[in-house]
């Protein structure tokens, strides 16, 4: 049986359970264009309860193993759960298997777990929209966990980890890693510091390192201060009071109401983002006219200023 | 006499020679806003028979001891110039003159020799804009060269210095310079090599690096080659050999209609950056709106999803 390319039919089989129809929507997304707004229109109204966990830290620092990790305390309580491995700087996609990734692939035979890594396909800056749209997707189709993995530490991955509704960053027991953490924006979107790799030397001075920018960071009262907790995700130390701590970040948010005001936010920045895109597009489009040409032509000629040749064709839209 | 603040007034005065009204209109450009637009458009309709020349290549290259070769080679044929000294890693900013420059400084009892240095205040890309529009004002009254330098090597330097009418490529005698030149894009926007500092070891090595890479890029028949010309700026060797080669370059453009099509061509650029700024603006101005709340809050509460709430937003401009 061939899979369909209707969206409405493929979120449909996904909600149903059916994995083909998800890869799909999720392939549709990455793919970028009227599909991907398509798919992402209906899911957004759809809608959904899911729960979005944002992991990122510098390559290295065990955030797959983390993220593993994580998968078995949700497995452990029942719960389904689906994980997007983001990688801006990677041109590989089709939800191909990065390196790191086949570690996880034990769990690929488990029907509650969905697992996804998703690239930019060239399309610069594609990844700020395509990963809220597959986060919706996945919140639509009825996984109550998504966790949303960045390769990297550059600005779109942590712009893109810093989008979940909790936080996660993964530092090592490293001189200067904390320094470097701060640096890097991470301590303004972290909502949970884990230092993993924690048997190893330099642990407690990282903690201390990090106590000390927290103190100095004016937190406010009543504001959430970011927990820090020491895993070892080799051998899974650590992974349950990880977890329990993303759910005590999740109550703090559900009950103080910065849940909505966070996922407002996001909102809001997604719609300003879409606005610039279709504008873009705009533009794109008047550049293509004659009008274009000949207004050009009256810059080069001098009887028109370039300011003003700006308005006249934004004025013909 | 307080100086004025009409950009009209200023033009005129900086036409006759006032270089207190040159140094006020490049200030207002700089500043950036509303009052840097008007100086625009203004100095676009008076225009001018100015030529630029854009410098760009690492630091330490030695392009400021080069470019006040240049100054002299120009004032040795009794021809005015204004050189703008582009920064815009530095916030410094106001015309100050940055550690290179200071060399340069010998001429500026010279009324023949006007130079300016402009840095970002901050406004990310301002530059991109700024440069031409600067380079438009000091056209407009009546220098018949400008020298534009960039201080870096990054993508905002090299693209303000290939818009430029000839662009100078400077490189070094050191290993591995030329590939260097070559992974920055410079082999593409170069008009003219320069080996500066040519007297050290390794000048011959970096010449057929530089020849091998020009064979290699397909110039196609009846294009220009771009010459390698050797220098010592300290001693003022091969200064007269660029300055010749920077007129076969400006002559070869004016024969073959090279010169309009890539004025013309920086003109659409222009007109497209403007237009982007524009709807930025607007974008920025719809986001301050009860429209935006209302709208936000219909796709919080999945009434509307994000991409109906940004065109329906974008139908109210």
């Amino acid at each position: 049986m061939t899979l369909s390319r209707d969206p409405e039919v493929l979120l449909d089989a996904a909600a149903g359970g059916d994995r083909a129809a998800l890869a799909r929507l999720l392939s549709m997304i990455e793919a970028g264009g009227e599909m991907a707004r398509q798919v992402g229109r209906l899911a957004h109204v759809r809608g959904g309860d899911g729960y979005t966990v944002g992991l990122t830290g510098a390559p290295g620092s065990g955030k797959s193993t983390l993220t593993d990790r994580l998968i078995g305390e949700i497995r452990s309580r029942g719960e389904e759960v689906a994980v997007l491995a983001i990688d801006p700087s990677s041109p590989f996609t089709g939800g191909a298997i990065l390196g790191d990734r086949v570690r996880m692939q034990g769990r690929s035979t488990d029907p509650g777990v969905f697992i996804r890594s998703m690239a930019t396909r060239g399309h610069l800056g594609g990844l700020s929209l395509a990963t809220p749209t597959a986060v919706r997707v996945l919140d639509a189709v009825g996984r109550p966990w998504v966790l949303i993995e960045t390769v990297g530490v550059g600005q779109v991955e942590v712009e893109i980890a810093a989008n979940a509704d909790t936080t996660v960053v993964v530092v090592n027991p490293r001189w200067g890693d904390a320094v470097q953490a701060n640096k890097a924006g991470l301590m303004e979107i972290a909502d949970i510091f884990v230092i993993n790799k924690a048997d190893r030397p330099g642990a407690e001075d990282t903690r201390r390192d990090l106590d000390l920018m927290l103190e100095l960071s004016d937190l406010g009262s009543g504001r959430w201060r970011p927990p820090i907790i020491s895993t070892v995700a080799s051998t899974g130390e650590g992974s349950a009071e990880l977890w329990a701590g993303i759910g005590e970040h999740r109550r703090h948010l559900e009950t103080s109401g910065d849940l909505t005001e966070r996922r407002s936010r996001r909102i809001s920045g997604e719609i300003i983002e879409i606005m610039h895109r279709l504008i873009e597009e705009e533009v794109g489009d008047l550049t293509a006219t004659t009008d274009f040409v000949a207004v050009q032509a009256d810059v080069v000629e001098r009887r028109l200023d370039p300011w003003a040749a700006a308005e006249k064709l934004l004025a013909r839209r």
